[in-house]
């Protein structure tokens, strides 16, 4: 058929699409999650804006050691040892 | 020992952020998935902004019909058939 071509790749990008929007579920259901969380945690009298900024500060700590442990990664390769 | 509530505390407080950032985690994996999905759509020549465009044209239109499906499903329980 003449239009086989277009088929063809119109079911590829239609499977690209559609495992992007199955993973956006996931997403969305582990956001869903998250809020769950906090409002649990705020049910139990947890101020939810301290904690998301404690969430936030921590993150900001192991990136910064994550950062540092890779430099030195770097610098030991470049070194060989 | 008179300290022991605020341990208490802390360890549910502490249980609670863990929680979150594991969530976080499994979060950033799955976005991080996303993104090698469109990468992978672009290796084979898809443009992803174009792609990016056609995802949220059809959330919105797939919110819209959840939407409209719910409304109706109001309706007919207030009418009760």
């Amino acid at each position: 058929m003449a239009d086989e071509p277009i088929n063809v790749a119109a079911d590829q990008l239609r499977l690209f699409i559609e495992r992007i929007e199955r993973l956006e579920e996931e997403k969305k259901g582990i956001a869903d999650d998250i809020k769950d969380v906090y409002a649990e945690a705020k049910g139990q009298g947890y101020e939810t804006k301290t904690m998301r900024q404690v969430v936030r500060l921590r993150k900001m700590a192991k990136d910064a050691r994550d950062e540092a442990d890779a430099l030195l990664e770097t610098y030991r390769a470049a070194l060989g040892f």
